[in-house]
């Protein structure tokens, strides 16, 4: 992974130096494990332990010796056995019954094993600070968006408990395909124990931390790493939606909420206003990679027979590269949520501008209800609100006729803009009062004739005659009414 | 595909009964060729012809055959042969020369070329339909946007023309693709006329509107189909931008577009007052398995030797589907462009809410070179004009208050949702006002000292002394200043 | 998916029919719920489904509507209400408060539960099978290979059992997969009950089998379905590797065993002695697919704030077609294995034809072992096997001198063809008796030089000198030293 | 990418240094352009490239500056103005007219076509390889293969020729995708020439050897580059294809060509007698990348309205890495092919294991030619063949026994093994004999009734009465006759 993006931790765990440490650790582990089973004596493995554990490998004469032999796995057993007396150097390398992969299978699981410890880490910080952040918005009252269109109404902490969700939902998931990191196997150049004793790979697994995988090859099965992959992938595709999100709400205009801006930060070279959201642009980018990553760990289940080395180059690179962009992505969006800039007055002026639609589906449900006396179908009910919601936001006439041609000029243009940007802004009008004063509209958009509207005007007149239906209509439209199970959420995800 | 996003003429086009006639194509162009080269007499070729054109492929009579050879080639052979008179049964499937792809690579590549016919008018109908846009709307001025946020002035013209170029250029590259479309063969089972006469191949394929392709095996490289596939995703991803670019501009507050609803339309089951931007949405759908078909066709090209035969049922699958999603796409986005409701009104709103930040690359550039003369630095240039477009958009007090401490009860948001619904609406500032009248002001958001903004107002007050510099900074707010390039485009584009 | 590949179940229970079905039932359960809270009267409830349940859903007239109001579940509510009484058509759809996604989440998580079904059942089947292969070939001995290469000595049977195993961990990390077909959402249009009750949610999925996902948005995370299509994906891979070991098992020459062929089978029109492996190449062209659809789903955990609909059109296509492709390769891959040709005799062959080869880790291991007294270091015993093991393979001059100069014309090639089917098979030559009798020669292959190979022919006189040295030597070519630990692996697999 | 697979030349583009010289040099360009449209003096340009082309960009203080203001081309022009004498400081980036991008399109747009270079060069230079090899191959008898199976007769030489040809439609698709590479753009913010002169950019982009992509936004159509990502991939997926033929060819048994192996390699620590095809298996892991690479870079295409910045880190890293991974293995497979050890005998050996199977095609067509006077009909010909080829495979009863029931215990095994290892090698029978002899029989294959049988072997008794039949029929197994058309393709292909 270029700089950029490269985490120090997964850089480490994945260098050279740690790789043929971790190597060693196996070779001293099946070592230690004969000793303990009285295969060998004691001494053997505390005498070659000391050593080796005290002189540390020479990544250089490793590589050169490594680009000779084109075999990294003896090379590094030459670099090994150089420090060891004539007496020792037999027992190294299993007492030469063991092939690469018996070596190289459980430090790869270790390093696999070792790279998740800080994605859970940061990933669990994550979802702590959305628990918070859901608590600080719990009042924070907005329009929820679906297709992008103002819905119903919610709080921003809601909208943190549902981004707290869906990454809980990836942690379990991450959790789940640990599983795949328990087993290991020193069974030999294809898996039979073709010459080490099944009871020291048991011995020097455990020792190791992993059970044994009965019925590996020379290698273990790929399908027991794959959902990790799957997994990473799917956590950086959830903080991609989160981003999109921010993105989302944070387009110029009335933004709700904006990702932090550095105060010596320059947004553009060319246009100093702008306050770019490209940490969150950057999660995208980070997604596409992921998926790609993701994918090619997955052709890695394809090898023939006993094993060949196809995932080996695969796994060099994707590995490594994916959890860089997994905990760079963690890391980049707990920042930005940490500095992340709230606008609840222009969450409440979105409420404000929906003109009252943010109460729409209880509007037709009251209609519905109530106008059933009156001959209103539910379908009708539909329409009505349907209408007054299109009603509200009909144009002016010269707003009207612009739409229908728009500017034949630049002048006529610079004429519009002038005048717009002087016109007094009209009072806006609300579907609670259309529909309260029955005055439902003709609407060029639905096909609602003449006939129907009068006698849909007649009914809602003759609803609001009842005085304890107004006061009902009144209440559809207040927040307590609407957010009154908001709480069951906070009770069931947060315990409060 | 499925029967929602299935289009008719590839339906026909990969359907048995078609692909069983190019089969027959092939074989007969085989004889045909024959004949011509005087290997047989015409008279086989004119009766056989005359015979197998005259009788429907029995399809359920070959898939029952094909079920018990599990030979699908071979099982068309027999339904043929069987109508033929003694005499002439020989002389089918080329004497018993040619191997099934012999049959099948011609007839496949057709399928290819005939999918793509509609696909190239549709896309081409599309692109004219951008053009026409382009005109109607080369007056309609709108913020363009980077990273979501307002950045300078363009026309809604000039967006449709870079959707147009985009297309234009995916367009170019699929004609490119083309090229692998030109190729066939007739050379036997391994490629290497073990049997079939190379003359006889290059008259056949003639015929079927081929060059011969030399070096085949038994197939023709899938790597010359590839890049075809590359390129229908390409403009499904194009047209998924451009989708993405709809859905942005249909936000609801103050939409500048909308895809067409109609008349009898129901948005939501729930909210009636939903304009759901749903066909943009799908594009996005559209998008995913477009990338998926690729990538699957992109595996074909691995095959083992002379061939085997993995990349067939791909092939009857991704294909098909990949030019379903493609001309579906197209169709689609054709129906939304040609439905689209476009709000001008809305387009100049967005241009007054920037505050004339639309203009502050000229601002900074403007004040770079007035300012030398005053000391000001280019680097001073950008912080003010950065920090003027900070001052426009700072909150009252009340507002301040409210984003640091955001509401703790419902109660609170209750109250204040009222009370901003009734809150006059405070006349905004600009940024031209504050330059020229040299009022910038500290900004909780800028590291920008007390000492250094009165330094900037004071000399901004000695800019602007010059009545010629009031003037020149006027004029750079303007549309026609800002646009005056935009005519550019069109000339080279659009040649108006 | 096409015909071809199509699997009955999985057509039906994606079907309208079989949705609409499901959508209807989750209607009913809201009612039910609602009557078992006593919120209305348990006679609407048993009224109603009565009705529905009796009156099959008109596919025809829903789809005609659809294409008019463009809302699927709009039409299909105006479908079942128009059965209904007029006094009950309010309870349907939940009194007018659902979403469409209420209705339709626990339908679509309840057809991938369905779908399920029959790919563990037959999933289960076949690693069964696997178990049954394993136990019939656990004596067939037969040639591991790595790379491509024969390695060391196995059994088909435990070849059977890492494919087995292979299986087992797919089946149970599918498992764990179902996890998130636990929960479903019945919480309104953007997931915080807007006019729902979370207690009718809780009682109606209860009633469906389901858990409330609490933190829902209109619909529920697509992070809960992702770990089920990697899952699939990966078993097709899995398949797809098995697969690859038969092809490359089958290859003509020695083939080890064959997929069946059928007693009417045609392997090529052209050329009919061909036995081809299409059903295990058709795997190849499944797990291309499959990870194509597993790529579109990863990409629906993408959209925008509480929903937009992306994912809708990518879940129509790729998730039956996933399952669909899992399930035919399954399917197949039983019928291959059931019907597998296996030849043991060819199997004995290839040991053989590795001249001794088979041991040579253990031939190094005794050297290294007994030549330590003779001053033969760990590095040299590795070169001596090297070298013998080369030696064994080294051609006669004539042929030497071919491979350095290839024929210049068909008619020398022609000769040597000739001369080659005529030539008596010279005796071949084993490790086992290069090192026994210390004849080591020049390799032109390695660099070894006639210095150290006399030296080392000397050491291996005197190791041989020691009767006992020769009996162990023989010993470690014998099958019984070399599987002497399979029997472990049947124990812990099969536990047997 | 690690520095296993890393290509220098790749490292080189890529760098920050090299990128930043890009930069500057298009921002050098601009102000020549303008200085030759006369809109400033000469001078400035001389004075200001001579300063700045005179010191180099101090990498590491342009680090630190970016990191602070998190602005890279901000950092980079600060870099660079500091060098400047104030007179000429603004003249630089285009006196504040340019956009990040518009400085740096041009450079990512040199890096590529600079990239393309080597990729090129290589690739044509194992095309022309692999012409070499045709020629040297060109009688090397060997049997073509499909289905793994062995097919048809043709030459190695022919072999290479289909390789040759795939990397030529490769390259060929490469160079058409460089004509997304002849555009740039310098048009400002938004891409409407907001402050920049559309001459400005002509001058300065032909300056760095482009042409005006006009319609851009702030930056270039991804589409552009989208088909040069493809051709990469599928360049590295044909090497993978190249290299797969390679290991199924070197698969041990009867290799007919293998990988180079080092005198000094070691090909396993566990067994010493291993040559592993371990590059061409690579080569697959090369494959899995490429793909991932690519899908990383097809989704660059979507981004929001005048511009969003998600490409830019896939970009960083998918480029590079793309390039890196094509010409490694362009190097690695000219390594492997140069180094290629080639087997012509075992070849031949090939060709005679199929016991003239590999003329089946011809004897089918002979018999259905023949046999028509005796009643045979084209049906009887396929199956007559067929019998034959499947009786010369039919194994002794013994082995039909063991192949039924398999070895119940290792003893078993270990005796089979032995005996196996000492049984005389039997005389094989040929498809030429049995058909020539009338000798026909059974199999228990093929359903192929007694009467039938002994029908055929009477035809066949009275064609080779005819002893011109006899002649023709023994010249269809001759090389002569079966490879009378290969000349074509050399023809064709290298012109000989």
């Amino acid at each position: 992974m270029i700089k950029r993006y490269e985490q120090a931790e997964i850089t480490g765990i994945w260098s050279n130096q740690n790789k043929l440490n971790l190597w060693q650790e196996t070779e001293l582990a099946v070592i230690q494990a004969k000793a303990i089973l009285g295969q060998i004596e004691e001494g053997v493995f505390l005498e070659m332990s000391g050593i080796l554990r005290g002189i540390p490998i020479d990544i250089e004469w490793w590589l050169k010796r490594d680009s000779e032999i084109s075999h990294d796995l003896n090379a590094f057993i030459e670099e090994r056995v150089r420090h060891l007396p004539l007496q020792l150097r037999p027992y190294f390398h299993g007492e030469e019954e063991l092939t690469s992969y018996d070596v190289e299978e459980p430090a790869f699981s270790r390093m696999l094993k070792m790279s998740l410890g800080p994605v859970k880490e940061n990933l669990s910080s994550l979802i702590h600070f959305l628990e918070e952040m859901a608590r600080r918005y719990r009042y924070a009252v907005m329009m929820g968006r679906t297709h992008g269109q103002g819905a119903e109404l919610q709080t921003f902490g809601k909208r943190c408990l549902t981004w707290h969700q869906l990454l809980e939902v990836d942690l379990t998931t991450l959790r789940m395909t640990e599983r795949g990191l328990r087993y290991s196997k020193i069974s030999g150049a294809i898996g039979n124990y073709g010459s080490i004793d099944p009871q020291v790979e048991k011995e020097a697994l455990r020792i190791l931390g992993f059970q044994p995988f009965y019925g590996a090859t020379q290698i273990l099965p790929r399908e027991l790493y794959v959902p990790l992959a799957g997994a990473l992938c799917q956590i950086v595709k959830t903080l991609d939606k989160i981003a999109t999100d921010i993105r989302l709400g944070a387009r110029s205009g009335q933004p709700i909420y904006q990702e932090p801006f550095g105060r010596r930060q320059k947004g553009s070279s060319r246009m100093p206003h702008k306050k770019n959201t490209i940490s969150n642009e950057q999660m995208e980018g980070m997604a596409r990679m992921a998926k790609g990553f993701q994918g090619m760990i997955m052709d890695n289940i394809e090898t023939w027979e006993e094993r060949t080395i196809e995932q080996s180059s695969v796994e060099r690179v994707a590995w490594p590269d994916l959890f860089h962009v997994a905990l760079h992505s963690i890391r980049i969006m707990t920042r930005v949520l940490k500095g992340l800039v709230v606008y609840p007055d222009n969450m409440l002026k979105e409420v404000i501008d929906s003109r009252g639609c943010y109460a729409a589906g209880e509007v037709k449900k009251f209609l519905a209800k109530k106008g059933v006396t009156f001959g209103l179908s539910t379908e009708e009910a539909y329409r009505i609100t349907q209408l007054a919601a299109f009603n509200v936001f009909e144009p002016s006439p010269e707003v009207q006729q612009l739409r229908e041609s728009p500017f034949s000029s630049l002048e006529e243009a610079n004429e519009a803009l002038l005048k717009f940007q002087q016109m007094p802004i009209s009072t806006p009008i609300f579907i609670k009062d259309i529909i309260f004063k029955g005055e439902l509209r003709i609407s060029p958009e639905l096909e609602a004739a003449e006939v129907d509207i009068k006698k849909w005007n007649g009914v809602l007149g003759q609803i609001f005659q009842d005085p304890a239906n107004v006061k009902e209509f009144n209440q559809i439209f207040s927040v307590f009414y609407l957010l009154k199970h908001e709480a069951k959420l906070y009770q069931e995800i947060l315990g409060i």
